[in-house]
């Protein structure tokens, strides 16, 4: 069989998604794998041969840590999802072909649900041919909508930037004496467990939102409004919506926001999210001054304020998939296993990739209160401890410092250019 | 004269305001000054008489400490601007007879330049009466537009924000092989301090925005779509604008976005910020996917990554304020000045009050590019040593821990009833 590994990462990215890759290649150097690939954009770059040496980029111990502790995909994603092998074998050819030059034995693939079934067609591909190399699937998703796994990394921490922004926003929303809506939109189009981390922003010091609204549970616009005006005799109110949710008849509210026949100058319907048509409904209908916010893709870039407990777990299934197809598994994916709640005790674990690829989890139903406007202290247990913990950017400057490609490159060529005056 | 102090915060929340009043509470507390009263809600309030004794809510050091680390005003906040003595003295009369009910010595207001005008009337009115009573007013304003002070107690935090934010959303927007417009709106109606605290992502490992707009020059649209196209020849493109950027004709272009029609089903013109106006347009003339990105109120809430220096700096104007009242003066406030830049040595001194009320201090032209899409490195020079170093926030089962008025009086309420059950 092959020597070398190749890592690739896959889908949108998480404030710890890198300590899944440091994780890898900590591993694989350690056990002296000779070559340590990375596919630039994960399937679609290695398609295009667009391969780098992470040994020439992660050189020493510093790197490792500065990868934790940079979000985004350091090695670049894509959203290629493979055909069937009936449809197009010809694209399974090709990947093992240059899996094949590279003298492959590892292939670890870093992604949600949707890259999980990328690792199984191959897999599956592999053993149709006999090949020998070994597949392995490292779970992220700040979705957190992974089956069999406890949670998944990136969810932590980007459960924490939500709450501890929320908690932010909540004292700004109540500094005057006058009253103000705020819909906050998160993501989350099928499950709600972004919008329910916003539930940790309670505490002694902050009575949380005041609704938290998920997909999961069919979204009633009357009863937001009647909690929504409720809450307004007294003061402010902040309201949390998944940008998912639905209404009784299925669509999205985010669609709603067409019945409003917001067009632009060429006819074209707007696209406003779930956040904008509330509060504008809601001015409409209390008279109140509404405020939208959307995290956007900050949510999920936020390291600066990344869970420890995330980023730790991040790096260990990385290194654990590593131990695995080293010790001879394949086609698997690493899983992470709650052992003891309190104190929090998790664990790595391994499941076949037939079980995680192209499943959803969402929130238990038991989970969310009749009233289907909030989480139950069930869901606080379950991730009050995946948000704990810290760990500082390496502060320059006063920014963080980050880890990317395009920098190394460039010293990299400094570097020669001064062997080469020496 | 009178014995206590009292102390109020007026206009936009900051980062660091109760910083400020932790520098007045602490410094009136040293100097024994008998009651330190704090008006809710800003002038407002003290109308209303919504009016707490300091000492029964900060009591020992953590909460001066936990007070320094919470975002948004700890007393309430308000608007109201004063009319002039002429047009109403009636307000004057009932607010100097609370004032000497209270037996107030010493006036401090926490506030921008609009808050600085209601000092100065204050003041002015009780130079007008002969009241003995000591006006100073302690600047803060996240826009940094406040004249004579080389900056603005509050602009610190906000452009560190506003800087490693914008540079994690720059690693997260180049991890696809896809190309796609960012536009991040920034605050800033008049000035563009906080648009250009973006510049302040770049080096070795961040390239930055690829185009910042200011309200200072005249914004062209053309320009800024010719700049966005050659960016996008290569790879995503990032903007970054000012809220506030108008065209040659003095509009707002977050008044354009009514050119296009945007009409909800009542026929009202929908308000949509400059960013999704701009991103909009970006799709509609190059056929790309463009994302509006608005930070809005978190970049003034966010405690959690704060700059060390303006927190310190707040703590020292509002301790200054204290100390100069102490000693006699009046009708002042307290302003920074940069002695040193490298090493950057920064002290307090005094203005009259005229010098800053209703003065708005906008970017200098010379430190924008020509070509009116970026700072020169003489911004950078400036603003750098405003962003240095952290304050980590007391972190409490992962969350950053706050002090607020309902959690004190919660919790007082409880001591209470021990008291009595003992």
């Amino acid at each position: 069989m092959g020597n070398n590994a190749i890592v690739g990462q896959s889908g949108g990215p998480t404030a710890v998604i890198n300590s899944s890759l440091a994780g890898v290649v900590k591993n694989a150097t350690d056990r002296k794998i000779p070559k340590i690939y990375g596919m630039r954009f994960g399937i679609k770059g290695l398609l295009e041969r667009k391969i780098i040496n992470m040994t020439d980029y992660i050189v020493e111990e510093i790197d490792t840590e500065l990868l934790k502790r940079t979000p985004a995909s350091f090695l670049g994603t894509c959203r290629l999802k493979l055909p069937k092998v009936e449809e197009d074998e010809e694209i399974y050819a090709k990947i093992f072909k240059i899996l094949q030059e590279l003298d492959i034995g590892f292939f670890f693939y870093i992604g949600g649900n949707d890259s999980m079934d990328t690792v199984m067609k191959l897999s599956g591909y592999g053993q149709k041919i006999n090949s020998p190399i070994r597949f392995m699937g490292v779970p992220k998703t700040i979705d957190n909508d992974l089956a069999i796994t406890d949670h998944t990394p990136g969810y932590g921490s980007a459960a924490k930037y939500i709450a501890a922004t929320t908690k932010e926003l909540i004292l700004d929303a109540n500094v005057y004496d006058t009253k103000a809506a705020y819909i906050v939109e998160v993501m989350g189009r099928n499950a709600g467990w972004l919008a329910a981390a916003s539930a940790l922003s309670r505490g002694v010091d902050c009575d949380g939102p005041d609704g938290i609204f998920l997909p999961e549970v069919e979204f009633c616009e009357d009863a937001f409004m009647e909690k929504a005006a409720q809450v307004l005799k007294h003061r402010s109110v902040i309201m949390v919506v998944s940008e998912g949710v639905k209404i009784a008849d299925g669509r999205y509210v985010s669609q709603l926001a067409s019945d409003l026949d917001i067009m632009d100058a060429f006819g074209h319907r707007m696209l406003t999210g779930a956040s904008r048509y509330l509060s504008e409904n809601l001015t409409r209908r209390l008279g109140i001054k509404a405020r939208a916010i959307e995290f956007g893709t900050i949510q999920r870039a936020a390291a600066h304020i990344l869970s420890r407990v995330d980023m730790t777990e991040a790096f260990q299934v990385g290194s654990a998939a590593v131990t695995a197809a080293w010790e001879g598994r394949t086609n698997q994916v690493v899983v992470l296993k709650r052992v003891s709640n309190d104190p929090y005790i998790c664990v790595t674990d391994l499941v076949d990739l037939s079980h995680v690829a192209n499943v959803e989890r969402k929130v238990p139903v038991e989970w969310i209160t009749p009233s289907k406007d909030d989480v139950t202290h069930d869901f606080i247990r379950y991730a009050t401890p995946l948000i704990q913990a810290e760990l500082t950017p390496f502060m320059v400057n006063g920014m963080p410092r980050h880890i990317t490609v395009a920098s190394k490159d460039k010293l990299r060529a400094m570097t020669r250019c001064t062997d080469i005056a020496l």
